[in-house]
Parts: structure tokens; C-alpha cells; sequence
């Protein structure tokens, strides 16, 4: 089977078993958090994984990669999104370990029923300020933006989809923490493992990794934090690591 | 005048202004939690500022040596202790800033008048497995469990007492983050700068510092972390620097 690009496609390697993912040139691109979100998240040996609004596909193809779960998917609202995940699954030849379902992440636990995941992740729209913008309908902005579906939004279907003692993990922006934190406990997600992201040692955060249980009593672990540059311009070797070079 | 020191008691030089604290020999004494409070806080010129549940007095004592406050007051509920803070208050010559009053967190609001400071401060105790403790009475199992006030106390006091847009100052152990922003949220204390305090860079983290504003909107900042040792046995610039050598 030969897998198209568009004209206005690109493919980079996601360095790690030889995979690789198709990007629009000019669209919204995989970055860190969707790679440090998918170092953070862990799979078990027979457990089925959902991503909401997964976008080129880069979690379920990492965690396939990284992890000896037994199913992922990923569910995206944008057709030609979707489709192009779809392309990069089928690139990769994933297919029997990883579907692209085309959906909303609002109706998501209509979609593929309650208490049906035992790990759901999600690098969701970080920014609130939907009503300000003036092109709400492009990919990008509702990559990025909560035109579609808001962080309560994303906290209820994880919660539904879940069975109890099931895992959502989920990559943010620390200046929402405390909406995370009250959007989370709302649907009894309770918070277990945080790790913050910082630039430098001696930076403010600026990403912030968040793993919370189904139904699990209130007791968190604030993990050592992530520190991306050891000078300007040079990861550190935790960076490197995660990235598997 | 002179200030007498009781045969269990001892003198610690603070490192700053030349001021010195009384504490029990084998008591509880001031830690590491207390100064890093210290200096995270902010008290700015003519404000006001309580801490709640003082022990030895050290917060509102270091908070006088570095702010220039109008008026710091230490609440403690136990006599000897809270004797005892007045006399390390004597001792620096700073009753005219200091003041430290005897009486119960729980009725803090009623005791000071609601809307009565700019800062509040509090190193509560961190544990809430008081129900097992065999002498919960002990000075002791005071400072360190919730025998006498829980967290909720302390956030609802702390509410009460700080002027619309005060300042609430607290440090506390990571593990009950969780609980801890659900009490400051529910009394209207809007969390807006957080620290993490890690032994090593590696480590999870073993304190956690909050600012919370009255009444604020939700937008917090996690800050650079605190890093305490730099190796076994070795103190990082910046534990140096806070402790003020």
C-alpha cells in the first residue's frame, strides 16, 4: 500500500521505532507537550487507550511505540485532521493497534460508551479566550484555542469514559491549574502525579503534566520537575532521553 | 530589662538584624518551612499582617526583619509557647511591631475583627492522621498534626481576617495539594503564585509555598522551583541566600 502526501504535507521521524508522522507544513504541529505527555502517561500490558482530539495522531502512535497496551485510539472533530492521522497510522503500519476515529470529544463517551477506556490522554486546547478570536473555524485555532470543547468539557467525557480506578493523564498550562484541579475533582478525576515543566531551572512553568484517577481518594505526588534547556539553546540530557536520541 | 531563659530552653541567632529566637531544646523547633515562608511572603510598607499558629514566633519575627509592614502579629494557642514568643519578641526589642496574642485559630475572625489585616500567614500543622495519635496533647503533635485546627480552619479564618484583595501566605506538604486548593476556593482564597521546594532537582518535592488573594480571578504562576541541597550534605546558593549568609 503507498501512502499519499499532499503538496502541502511534510513527514518527519519521530525517531523511535522508525516511525514517522505526517504534518501540515504550514498547521498546527505536534510540539514537546504531546512528546512529554506521552513519556508521562503509561499503558499496561492489556489495556485499551483513548486520545481526545489527537490531532495528527502523534499520542497513540508514541505510546504505541513506547508502551505493551493492547489497543489506542485516537478521536479527532476535524475530517481532514482526522483523515491525515489516519494516513500516519496506516504509514506506520498501526492499523490493528491503533484507530483514528472522527468525532466530537463532547459527545465522546456516547460515542464509544461509558467506563470503556482504562487510560485516557489529552493535550487540549490551553487557551480560553476563544470569543476574542477573529477566525474560530481554522485548525489551528481550534488546536489551540476552546472553540470546540472546553476544559470542563474534557474532564467529563475523560471521567465517563473511564472505568473506576481508570487513568486520565493530561498535558496543560500551569496559570490554569486551579481550573484543571477544580474541572478534574468536579467529575471525581483526583489528582495522583503532577510534574511541572520549566524552561530553565530558574523559570517560571510553563507546561504542567497531570495524571488523575477515576474515583481515587486525595493523596498527590508532586514528581521531580522537567527542565528543558541547561543554557539557551541546549536541551538537557532528561530532554534528549525523552526524545530517544 | 532581661529576658530570662528557662533551663529547657536554648537561643538561636536568626542571621539577620542580629535577632535571636528562644525555643524549647527538645521541643518543636523553627524549620526550614518557617523561613522559606518567610521569604516567599511579601509585606509591603503601612500593611498589616497575622500569622496563625506563630510557635516560636520566627514568621512574624523574620517578616519584620526583612518588610517594612506596620504591624506584624504571631496567634498561638498554647501559654508556654506563645510566653515564650514574647520573650523572643522582648529579647529583639520589637514590641513596638510585634505583638503576640494567645488564642485559638478557630476563632481568629472574632478575635481580630473581620477584614482586619493585608497578610495573612500560616505553617499549619501538615498531618490530619490525628485520630492516631496516643498523646495528641503534646506541644509537639500540635505544631505538626490537626489536633486542635484542620486546613479548612485555617483557610476559613484566613478568609475572614484579610481585607478584600489581602494576601494569604502558606506553606504546606505537596501531598495535599489537592485539599488544599479545594479549601482555599471554597473561602473565596483565589491560589496566584506557587512554589515547589524539591531536596534534590531530581526529588519530589516535600513543600509547596501559596500565595492566595482574597476574592482574586483564577490565573496562577508556578514559579521556579526551590532546589535545596546541590549535593549530599551541601546547600544550593539560593538556600544560602534566603537564609540570609
Amino acid at each position: 500500500m503507498i501512502i499519499e502526501l499532499k503538496a502541502e504535507e511534510r513527514l518527519d521521524d519521530l525517531q523511535r521505532n522508525g516511525y514517522q508522522i505526517i504534518q501540515k507544513k504550514d498547521g498546527f504541529c505536534f510540539g514537546m507537550d504531546a512528546v512529554l505527555l506521552s513519556s508521562f502517561a503509561a499503558v499496561k500490558p492489556g489495556e485499551k487507550a483513548v486520545d481526545l482530539g489527537t490531532g495528527t495522531g502523534i499520542i497513540p502512535i508514541l505510546l504505541e511505540a513506547k508502551y505493551e497496551g493492547e489497543h489506542y485510539t485516537g478521536l479527532e472533530i476535524q475530517d481532514e485532521v482526522a483523515e491525515m492521522a489516519a494516513r500516519s497510522v496506516a504509514l506506520n503500519h498501526l492499523e490493528e493497534k491503533v484507530s483514528i476515529v472522527k468525532g466530537d470529544i463532547k459527545e465522546a463517551s456516547r460515542l464509544f460508551g461509558a467506563a470503556s477506556f482504562d487510560v485516557v490522554t489529552s493535550n487540549p486546547p490551553y487557551m480560553n479566550d476563544a470569543h476574542g478570536l477573529k477566525n474560530p473555524d481554522l485548525p489551528k485555532a481550534i488546536a489551540r484555542h476552546e472553540v470546540l470543547c472546553t476544559l470542563d468539557d474534557v474532564a467529563r467525557e475523560a471521567a465517563k469514559l473511564l472505568r473506576p480506578g481508570g487513568r486520565f493523564y493530561m498535558v496543560h498550562r500551569p496559570h490554569r491549574l486551579i481550573e484543571i484541579i477544580t474541572a478534574l475533582t468536579k467529575y471525581k478525576l483526583e489528582p495522583k502525579r503532577m510534574k511541572m515543566v520549566h524552561p530553565f531551572v530558574d523559570k517560571e512553568a510553563n507546561m504542567v503534566l497531570i495524571e488523575a484517577v477515576r474515583g481515587g481518594k486525595s493523596m498527590i505526588k508532586v514528581e521531580a520537575p522537567i527542565v528543558v534547556y541547561r543554557e539557551p539553546g541546549v536541551y538537557t540530557q532528561e530532554i534528549y532521553d525523552i526524545y530517544g536520541y
